[in-house]
């Protein structure tokens, strides 16, 4: 695939354009004259700096992919067992915007028929898994597997439950239900 | 609206196109010529039977939604308290399948842009709300908001979280993180 000197800023547009029409419409809508639409540019330009529809949706969503688990580790900031945790979890249900979710949503519902974000999304959660397998690890906690599931549920929920009311709860709501969980965990 | 003799089973065949549609695309598939095509009809046929679009998407979801909240009562069984809540929430995340699950998730992004859809979710969730709010005053637990919240979260996590893996958790994967959500209730 050839690449021009500015190919980081193009891919990086490119990758805007996704996004926004995943965001607003789903991946499903993500296709390479949608994204030429938006970008004022024409669909041989798309394919020449990024490739086919597959090569777009992956390099716009490890890019997303790969800033957002910079941002986590961030948040994690090399703490380990229940801090870390902490940090981690808190990061995924209070700090990303409606977008972020948004864009999670149409992530994990466009995996079921599109083989290209089942993929990236897999990679993700392997890595999500393993982290948080680590720091509960160093937490002492006995029941590993349980805590793994009511912290992945928790985040889950926490993502849809402000949809599903129409708009966003507000971070002191999302962190009361947080600290329930804690409780429960006995972390 | 004009109605026919076998306007219920029409309306059902409707439904259940409409149903179908949205769970394999989203609601944003569902039109009255895909309605049509599905059913080997004329798009003049299903307007006549039922009406616009809007028509059709209100129909369709309304007679899903009355479907599952009489399923959630006979889970209730008339019970009040833990026991009835534990039917509730039960109900709600082992006994639907993925094509539910799906639904509600095509039901809470499609209501993000469709007031049709808004309406109708609205309408549940204020039945489910009160619901939950009376099942858990009946249990004597001091904090009402943040126990309903911790419960909706489940529900909505364990929904999501099976799509986010790729296929749905076991029954028995689920009854785990119900089990550590109860003893954080103390109920």
């Amino acid at each position: 695939m050839p690449r021009q000197v500015d190919s980081a800023e193009r891919l990086a547009a490119v990758g805007d354009a996704v996004v926004s029409i995943a965001v607003a419409a789903g991946f499903g809508a993500v296709t390479i004259r949608a994204v030429a639409e938006r970008l004022g540019s024409s669909t041989s330009a798309i394919t020449y700096v990024v490739g086919g529809r597959d090569e777009v949706l992956r390099t716009a969503v490890r890019r997303e992919i790969e800033a957002r688990r910079a941002q986590a580790e961030a948040a994690i900031g090399g703490a380990s067992g229940a801090a870390g945790l902490r940090g981690l979890i808190e990061w995924a249900v209070l700090t990303p915007g409606e977008r972020t979710h948004r864009l999670w949503l149409a992530l994990v519902l466009g995996a079921r028929t599109e083989a290209v974000l089942r993929a990236e999304l897999d990679e993700f959660n392997r890595w999500w898994d393993e982290r948080v397998r680590n720091l509960l690890a160093a937490t002492g906690i006995r029941d590993i597997a349980t805590a793994r599931d009511v912290l992945d549920v928790t985040v889950d929920g926490l993502v849809l439950t402000g949809f599903d009311e129409g708009s966003p709860w507000s971070a002191a709501r999302r962190r009361r239900v947080l600290d329930a969980m804690w409780s429960a965990l006995e972390l």
